[in-house]
């Protein structure tokens, strides 16, 4: 155990599940606040403003502000913008991925562009993904938010942003470049927001196959909780070990 | 060479492309006719109803009925009756695809279904995939009309079925049984229609990894030729031949 200068945080799984808070979810915030130990947290979500994700945490007793949170929208649009910068982007997406966009300077066009950019769109339309074939056969550059193949609602799993993204991957041949977690890009991005070294930051998450690989991939030490999707039991099958576990987030020790 | 009791015939790259007639199409379709033979044109459309085929080809001067016509959605009804008489349908497609459901008794529903059929649907939607998704999680049976996966246009290559259709295998891990070409499922049905037994039947195409393949998958005779998608160039490289290959089907004796 050492002390780590920074923080990056899952949502879904960690601090809530679905529309209910985790119960050691607001006091391991607080002790990181105590503590003066900045903090972002990190989501592959899309679709929402910070702004949006925020109000959420605070709902539930977390304490956020917008610039707490940092989207797989909001890295993407970093990405790009250091791709070029003042990069030219035809959109699939909903408010989070168009305003990410917006705010890095990036132009949205249905024209000719740089980059076929893609996240969850629950407004999609063949339209959409026709365009998108056209742009990336012209020779655009594809690269989408993250590759989640579902998401957990109310009704059960529904399609994520990376089955979405199959009917362009499909049609074209061409995979996208996937920004969110398990990749190391939005891990990357977020250490340049936090403004924390590689070596003293930690990933805390729940989910081995997303939260956990990131931290591995982009090697970043990570603590895995088991308050959400993989379960105790899968842990001694784990290749590569998170480098700490615990079953809830309070017995965690914040140095 | 040997003479055959009935032809299934594809369309696209061997009767019209796109929206011009082969000039050797009507005089083939007219030779069949003066000998009485019959035939079938064999399409991966699925979006069409056999009349709306059928409409096309006379324009063109090409002699069909709509009884001449057998679609990938045709050919998908047949197959789910066959599988249970009174199955229930939930569908994401066309005007072709309800048809032909409808046509053979099937049962079209948003409930529990015993069946998730999809065909092309350029008005395809989120809650479409969405609940095609909850539907085979929940145990329907996945079937889809073709596995293509990019359409030509004017506007170059758009996505098609198999590229719509990869949604709902990625997001749920399962795969469709395919019915139209290149698997042999759309030649078997064909057959029951046309009523010709399989030694005596010969599919004509131009397409090799569609229509020839259909063939040889189904293992039955075929005929191929170079008025449309795969070049002369490429017949060298094939290792299972077509039966027979023409430049035009002019060259092509029907005995």
């Amino acid at each position: 155990m050492k002390p780590y200068k920074g923080y990056l945080i899952d949502l879904d799984g960690t601090m809530y599940r679905g529309n209910e808070v985790i119960k050691e979810a607001p006091d391991f915030v607080n002790r990181l606040r105590e503590k003066n130990i900045p903090y972002l947290f990190l989501t592959n979500n899309s679709s929402k403003t910070p702004e949006a994700v925020s109000d959420k945490l605070n709902q539930m007793g977390i304490h956020s502000t917008p610039e707490h949170v940092f989207t797989s929208s909001m890295a993407t649009a970093k990405y790009l913008k250091q791709q070029k910068q003042d990069a030219s982007c035809y959109v699939i997406g909903e408010v989070g991925l168009h305003d990410a966009l917006k705010r890095e300077g990036l132009q949205i066009t249905d024209q000719h562009c740089d980059f076929v950019v893609t996240g969850m769109d629950r407004e999609i339309t063949y339209e959409k993904l026709a365009q998108a074939c056209i742009a990336i056969r012209e020779g655009a550059q594809f690269v989408s938010t993250n590759s989640d193949i579902a998401i957990p609602t109310e009704r059960g799993l529904l399609p994520g942003n990376g089955a979405l993204t199959s009917v362009i991957t499909v049609s074209t041949g061409k995979k996208p470049i996937f920004v969110g977690k398990p990749e190391s890009i939005i891990v990357e991005e977020a250490l340049n927001v936090l403004g924390t070294d590689i070596k003293e930051t930690l990933v805390v998450g729940d989910n081995y196959h997303t939260d956990i690989q990131a931290g591995i991939n982009a090697g970043i030490d990570t603590l895995m909780v088991f308050t959400g999707l993989t379960p105790y039991e899968d842990l001694p099958n784990l290749e590569v070990k998170p480098t700490y576990d615990v079953q809830k987030l309070t017995e965690f020790t914040i140095l």
